[in-house]
């Protein structure tokens, strides 16, 4: 099969890989409709995240179900499937509490990689959600946004306890701090501060949701928010970047008692014990437990109640990998959907 | 008035100060009945906080109302009262939200210093919770706690999110520790593991409702709350010291989606970032909101039902202050009651 792999930084080719069969009896095979790029790639992509010789690329997927193990019983062939980019068992204790990202049985799908024909899903009962019917291809996009930046957005959302009454600050315009906002309006906020430079984004998060746009960041960002919160900072924010700069920015525009729930893969970030503690501002995040809100997620997508979906603002085929890594690097696109 | 003053390090003196006098007409002075040292007192004590000139000292306090300003309304003169070490309005929106250490009008009662004959207190409807009677002797020191190390206690204990079912640890066995595990008792914990080496500290963690000591602490006592875990850790980590060492205990010996509730004041910790994320725990803590518990802890004492008093393991007058400190600061003594 063709698949993406990248060979050092900013040097990512499609390429022959071997064909994925069913290792284990819980495996099942799935043919891919469509891949993605994640903002989290672009580490590797960018060299800031060493990588060790040519690695496979890619951990957000959805498909045709081909073949199950033989200990599958809830996952059938010819299934379109929509699954996360940490593999569950969803029966463990911690799963069973809603963390399916630190299952103790889990598997990292970005070490398959899917962004390529074919992919092996470990664990497939407790991984993957059918959809009601084998959706239309206007219909895969909103999909393909489940398998990660929307769930990751909604579990930012959830961690910060964006609710009805709340005033809600995002900061982090890319696909995943959008979501969060289109999440923040499905949660009931009252007020949705979208924090965005940039003209695209800020319209896409105001399409979402969003109430307000604060285009300062850093301090004069956090000077905004409190303007806008009558000096007390917001109830609940989103971090959905993973700097050390977006870190304080949230923590800074969250009020004391405030909830701050952060999903941006943390690079290099340190927080100061004491600001963190006489903020007073509640800290929850980590990698989304996207599993957790597949079966609800997949029923607002299928009855058309959110288009996740919007967030892809280039389409190529998986051939053109490279185009899309660059685009997104060079911020000429949000998100790159890949056809298979 | 008598009062403790620190001159430097390890040099606190009772010398006579002024008397305090109405400033504001929301203040009340009290004449306080006792006051104690508190382990955050250590931190300047030990030259690790600098203090710059002599300083007046302490911040826990009860004690009889001698005289209200004009717009007191609810506090009377006679009352017999315990506050909070933070000064609250109790009606702002921050306050209402239940943190009223973060008052948007509160003040430091640290910086007025109750280690003393008298003290004034500003904001006195929203700061003083009235006992229904002026207690006896032998009740005063459970009032006394109440007025900081049970709140806090307390509020480490609703921060970790205790409660039935739970298997909650804690992380440190000073006075604040200890009413930790006093909290997660009333709170309706399962199991209690209290982190010690000190035998009679274990001993009144055992009595205040600890169901397991582990002596051991930093990894090896991260690798002990596992194994009494199934491995997974703790749903609820309490953490009581301020120290880099017991922060990444705590978040350590905390499971995925668990809770970490953090009132230690914070000494030089820096949080990695990575690793903060990959726990997926939750993590709250700060300066407690001392006062959103009072009336009820006020109550349970009155009645009878708790005895956090029994954290005073050593009973001076107050012109014997320096002892008090030297005990506490050598660890002879886990907490301080300075009779007036």
């Amino acid at each position: 099969m063709r698949g993406a792999v990248l060979h050092g930084p900013g040097d990512v080719r499609v390429e022959e890989r071997d064909d994925p069969t069913i290792l284990e009896p819980t495996d099942a095979i799935i043919r891919l409709s469509a891949t993605c790029i994640c903002g989290s790639d672009l580490w590797p992509y960018r060299g800031i995240e060493a990588v060790d010789g040519p690695v496979p690329m890619g951990h957000e997927y959805v498909g045709i179900v081909e073949e199950v193990g033989r200990d599958v019983r809830r996952i059938k062939p010819g299934q379109f499937v929509v699954g996360s980019f940490f593999t569950s068992d969803n029966t463990c204790e911690i799963c069973r509490a809603g963390y399916q990202s630190s299952c103790i049985h889990r598997t990292v799908m970005g070490s398959i990689g899917t962004q390529a024909e074919y992919a092996r899903i470990p664990l497939a009962d407790g991984t993957l959600v059918a959809t009601p019917e084998v959706p239309s291809a206007a219909t895969v996009p909103h999909f393909l946004a489940a398998s990660d930046v929307l769930g990751t957005g909604w579990f930012a959302a959830v961690a910060a306890e964006v609710g009805p009454g709340k005033t809600v600050a995002v900061v982090g315009d890319g696909a995943v701090g959008l979501l969060g906002v289109l999440a923040a309006r499905q949660l009931g906020a009252e007020r949705i501060i979208a924090m965005s430079r940039h003209e695209d984004r800020q319209k896409l998060a105001l399409d979402f949701g969003a109430t307000d746009i604060v285009a300062e960041r850093g301090d004069e960002g956090v000077e905004r928010i409190k303007e806008l919160t009558r000096g007390l900072g917001a109830h609940s924010v989103i971090e959905a970047v993973g700097t050390q700069e977006a870190m304080m920015q949230a923590l800074r525009a969250t009020r004391p008692g405030g909830h701050l729930g952060f999903v941006g893969v943390s690079h290099d970030v340190q927080l100061p014990g004491d600001e963190l503690f006489f903020s007073a501002v509640h800290l929850h995040g980590g990698p989304a437990p996207v599993r957790r809100f597949l079966p609800d997620q997949v029923e607002l997508i299928a009855e058309g109640t959110i288009e996740p979906g919007k967030v892809f603002d280039l389409t190529l085929p998986l051939d053109e990998v490279a185009e899309g890594y660059r685009a997104m690097d060079e911020r000429r696109a949000i998100k790159t959907l890949l056809t298979v």
